[in-house]
């Protein structure tokens, strides 16, 4: 049995009753500030800034907007109340386009106030406290499920940041790393630093070192590298959409892993809530890549680091052609070797 | 006919005379500095503090440092004068343990002491002048041979600087580069990030930008999306060593960038003096690999960005296996899918 307390300790979301707080993961390793949001604008402030950030996360924290929107709203029922709701729905799920879990969380509290009658505030708030427990329940199975993959004694590399700050708590791929750590299968945790903003350096290492894990950074040039030297037995990464084929849009660098995972062979395992996958993209061809602002690639910490009239190629994601997946782990289960046919199964 | 004076306006060395100028590379691209270097203790520092960097770079610098040595020494021939600097070529050999330019330049300096007569310090003079015309020269020839191989109409990808800064002038990889574009070859030029140093953003793009070619920044954690895309048919790299058998030591994300190329499939091209291959490593599992200071990756210009307690994994270069190289472009000629036998021919 993992103790839960003493390997996970972070929080980035947390309802306090009459407003959410939000760990401001801008200022982490060294300031930990709170954002106190009293009514969903800040929640969608907080979104499109990447205060808070995560697919998981996102979704838990618009959740908790919708509850907080509702504090506006007059209406004598539920389906009114969805419909005095509507814009303000919208309005969240406009904050940050990629992600799957925003649209899935807002959808899900939509859906519940339609079947609500007089009770409908109590209905939200239930449904999203419901939203945000079984995401933890969720990274806690696929924590069990995922290290059970991984052979007593391995070392892991991770990319970008999949833990308790991007969940509810616990974490999808850090989950397992974690749920690995544990159980004393892995012995030893690589994590990449993921530029642009560094969320491998900054929150993965900084969450380790919370929770009293060993773990050393590696440069997103090295880590093809480090595979090469026979250092790491496994890639565990999360996932910001599974394409119905298994295809998997995660953070920009987990291609470029899983295809030095393959040479000499390693394996790589995506790690993700079942709501991440999207049955209505077939396969990578059909997923849009949000770019951002070329200035977070060409400053470091708001210093400029490349000459004046540079450009640059920002893109936020990339996709990972199922073929260079080895387990996709959800809390519904493990697909090995992932393609349409068994994804499918997973629906069960 | 490439009009040089148009394509390569940069200096990083230059002899002045009676001392060396030496462009201060760590400040680039937003502070242009000379450090002006009296005595060959002044050039071994700019080596050791990478103020110059840049394998054929060093090994210029490190012959004019020869010839400042030779002023505070008293010596009727060049054997008695080699007695005597022995230690000082010693003290410069050592400032960068990995770069093989470093130790040739010396080697060189050093036996055409050995031939001198009373006349040896004007023929270290000349010695060093030759080392460095011999360098753009090569350059030059490099430049053409290896934008020959590329379509017109390509887009390229470097990593790190490989430039005129890295050089005596025009550079290797980014000479090919200069030259593809000077023909009108190449139409789009993307340059790697090259953490944790940043030399593909502060100094191949401000290269770029002073000669007026076009250039786009990518982070390396991009670099393999980016070619999936189908944006990119070459990759242009140096080297920092080849081995007989054609593995490829050179900056750090070097080998990453050539397993993603592999897939799907992108070409290769290394661009390294015919001096950067060395005889005595006849593959890769003979390489050691530098390691530096894990705080250059645990901080960015100086300012601390993972928690405290992480640890990192930081080394300057990696190796990439012959297989996956197309061309080694050398200043003697071009070796296709290089192997041992094909590379000693070009000892000719």
């Amino acid at each position: 049995m993992i103790d839960y307390a003493r390997y996970d300790r972070v929080r980035a979301v947390a309802w306090q009753g009459d407003h959410l707080r939000l760990l401001d993961q801008r200022l982490l390793p060294f300031e930990q500030a709170w954002i106190d949001c009293r009514d969903d604008a800040a929640v969608g402030a907080a979104i499109r800034s990447l205060a808070v950030r995560g697919a998981p996360a996102i979704g838990i924290a618009a959740a908790w907007g919708v509850v907080l929107a509702a504090a506006s709203i007059d209406a004598a029922d539920g389906a009114a109340a969805l419909a005095g709701l509507r814009p303000r729905l919208d309005a969240l799920e406009a904050a940050r386009p990629t992600a799957v879990n925003l649209a899935w969380a807002l959808r899900r509290m939509a859906a519940r106030l339609t079947v609500a009658g007089a009770d409908w505030r109590d209905a939200l708030a239930a449904e999203a406290a419901a939203i945000e427990a079984e995401d933890l329940a969720a990274n806690h199975r696929m924590g069990q499920l995922g290290a059970a993959l991984i052979a007593p004694g391995s070392a892991v590399l991770t990319h970008c940041n999949t833990g308790s700050l991007a969940t509810a708590g616990f974490g999808t791929a850090l989950g397992v790393i974690r749920a690995g750590v544990a159980e004393g299968r892995i012995t030893r945790v690589f994590a990449g630093e993921t530029r642009p903003w560094l969320q491998g350096a900054r929150l993965t290492l900084w969450e380790l070192m919370e929770d009293g894990i060993d773990a050393t950074l590696v440069a997103d040039a090295a880590a093809a590298w480090l595979m090469a030297t026979g250092a790491v037995q496994w890639v565990v990464v999360g996932a910001d959409r599974i394409c119905a084929n298994g295809d998997v849009a995660n953070k920009i660098g987990t291609y470029s892993l899983a295809i030095a995972a393959r040479q000499p062979r390693r394996r790589v395992n995506v790690v993700a809530p079942y709501t991440t996958r999207d049955h209505d993209t077939p396969h990578r061809g059909q997923i849009e890549i949000e770019q951002r602002d070329p200035t977070e690639l060409l400053s470091l910490g708001g210093v400029r680091t490349a000459a004046h009239g540079s450009k640059a190629w920002n893109p936020v994601f990339d996709v990972t052609p199922a073929a260079l997946i080895d387990a996709i782990v959800t809390e519904r289960g493990v697909v090995e070797r992932p393609d349409a046919t068994r994804l499918r199964a997973l629906a069960g």
